[in-house]
């Protein structure tokens, strides 16, 4: 048999799989099992955007390939989104639109660094950003993040990472897998370091939409001068639209960073699904109340997730954010994984192991909180009280 | 601004929509523009088709992800008719689903060769595979097709351009852009060669379903001993059931390669989109009587092109097959960007240069002649005998 190509062979299995599976080796006897794995919001899409879907999905409108860079419809709907956002003027030639967040990742990765050169990123990390760079043999760095820093990281620290080799710095705000925040000023702070040290900054928004603070711009990055030279931003249309299966994100970037980026996704998959780009660029400002009533209802879980583990103080939150938190377990001798498996198998609670994520994380998991209602949380009590790996 | 990815940078501009713009200039003074550029077929899915996707893409049981091989119920249903196609016994494990061909060829290469490493290709090439590899920093090397073959490669041309360094072969039958569909006995010659060899071989049949020979299996490389690990199957549902903008594309493996491809599928985009899997599980079997209608259609407009050319005969067709001609223009003193250009804005006719499949193809045109009706392809004539580039 001939080889694999070392750069795929070597990376780990994709973890999620693995961690549905402890969770199917759970008996049920402590109650119904408890998803804070995989993010994915755990109430369903609003009832126009499954219809806007289904019109779209059965019209021979959306049937052939459309423009690589998106359909007109979706990227003056979103430019227009991004520009309430931000407060910034964005156009619609500023996007791309992709088949999901990860797709906007690896695009935007190859637009600017290729084999052998290098990215910088945080630790922890989200896997797939890791196994990305890595398959396509991308060397990747790492600023390590403190938990009494709530897992933000240091300007200091990033400006000392950035040595000559370093060609992007990607960031991901609200982070996964810690939910933490970056503020304002500590984004400005990087986008003008990575001015001065001439390097693109990516910045992956996925979970933009569950920030706490409605109606204030996350960062003025796209309002700064020059941005459109240096700055990519990414998001995910999954997490607020709760259509992952759809598969459709964006990209926010300068016209020049544009076209690299479509020469790539020609190459992936020539355009993204048209049906549920059409219909997105309906529900985009048509759906923006309920998009806030789930915000507001996402607060709320976080706020069960923090009452819930107030009471069970071996738990430790170090992190929480816009839709993860990055919990301490209480288990010294045993790492986030053996953990996890057996909080799966034994307790019904699903997470994932903060291992996953980067060296050093064995003593956290990551609980994605916004799958789970506040009953469900409130039930997270009694499971982790009673819990003693066995 | 930061450097870009040099091997992107480097890339061409995607041709298809400077193709388009070439369409546009047009003035219409010969009639309406005949498109024989981009492969789509000039009519619309079955109803039944469209109705499924409109079903499953407004239900809620496809919002979520899938599986990152794709849905149970599609890669069984494609394993049947995969085993009925080529008369071999293909498992649901032996496949893996993508978001169109683009991506199952990217994730097919990636899994055998990675940047630095070379894939052999023949010339000309689809050039996507070509754009795909560059990016990836993997070189290709051609073996090239003679006319005076049909464009069809010798296999000792092959077996002279697989030198040590060669990890795959890949070839595209029925082939894009020349149509040429390789014979079952040069394919299982090229089996026993990558064989020996002990390298990959990849095998594109994006357009099988149109093959002159219904019900013959295209080749019996599927019920060798051993394929899985050393074939690689391509295709996509986009021709067959007329939905390239839903993007849904199949691979076909071994067990192992298909857990390789999984990592990467994973990284690309979590999972193919779920609305159009389950709609073409169901499609499958069902529309199998409207393929094969669509399958004798096709055939049909192959001859109507053979039929029109014959009165132009200073213009010559190479090779015809399932989908596409390549066809040599009568103008010695032109290359064939320059005639295709031309030919789109003065005559109305828009096809895809030669020179965009590889070096040396300056004097020949890729008709997608699937893509118009018998009566459409009866205007051409008119439209070839009076034009003179100017």
């Amino acid at each position: 048999m001939p080889a694999f190509n070392p750069l795929v062979e070597t990376l780990a299995p994709p973890p999620v799989p693995s961690v549905f599976a402890w969770g199917r080796a759970y008996d049920g006897s402590r109650g119904a099992l408890i998803d804070l794995s995989q993010a994915v919001p755990g109430y369903p899409p609003h009832p126009t955007m499954l219809s806007l879907l289904g019109e779209t999905a059965s019209s021979t409108a959306y049937c052939g390939y459309g423009p690589i860079k998106g359909d007109a419809a979706l990227r003056q709907a979103y430019a227009e989104h991004l520009s309430a956002v931000y407060g910034a003027e964005i156009e619609a030639g500023n996007t791309h639109i992709t088949s999901g967040c990860n797709e906007a990742f690896v695009s935007a990765a190859m637009a600017v660094v290729g084999p052998g050169q290098t990215m910088l990123m945080t630790n922890p990390f989200y896997f797939n950003h890791d196994t990305t760079l890595a398959m396509m043999g991308v060397k990747m760095r790492t600023v390590a993040c403190r938990a009494e820093n709530g897992f933000v990281p240091d300007i200091e620290a990033i400006a000392a990472a950035i040595t000559p080799d370093v060609r992007a710095l990607a960031l991901v705000s609200p982070n996964n897998p810690t939910g933490a925040i970056y503020p304002a000023d500590l984004l400005l702070q990087v986008f003008e370091l990575c001015r001065d040290r001439d390097i693109w900054l990516i910045l992956d928004e996925t979970y933009r939409d569950f920030l706490p603070d409605a109606g204030r711009a996350p960062h003025d990055l796209f309002a700064q001068e020059g941005w459109q030279d240096r700055l990519i931003g990414l998001y995910s249309f999954s997490k607020s639209f709760c259509i992952p299966g759809h598969r459709l994100g964006a990209i926010t970037a300068g016209i020049k960073a544009v076209e690299q980026i479509a020469k790539i996704m020609d190459n992936l998959q020539i355009c993204a699904p048209r049906a549920a780009q059409a219909a997105v660029a309906q529900a985009l400002p048509a759906l923006a109340d309920w998009r806030e009533q789930n915000r507001q209802e996402i607060g709320r879980r976080a706020q069960a997730l923090k009452t819930v583990l107030a009471k069970v103080p071996e738990w430790r939150i170090d992190s929480i954010g816009a839709y993860f938190a990055f919990v301490r377990h209480p288990f010294p001798s045993l790492n986030s994984a053996e953990v996890a498996e057996r909080l799966a198998k034994q307790a019904g609670v699903i997470c994932i192991p903060g291992m996953y994520f980067g060296e050093g994380q064995e003593r956290y998991l990551r609980f994605a909180f916004a799958n789970a209602d506040v009953p469900t949380m409130g039930l997270l009590e009694e499971r982790l009280r009673n819990f003693q790996p066995a």
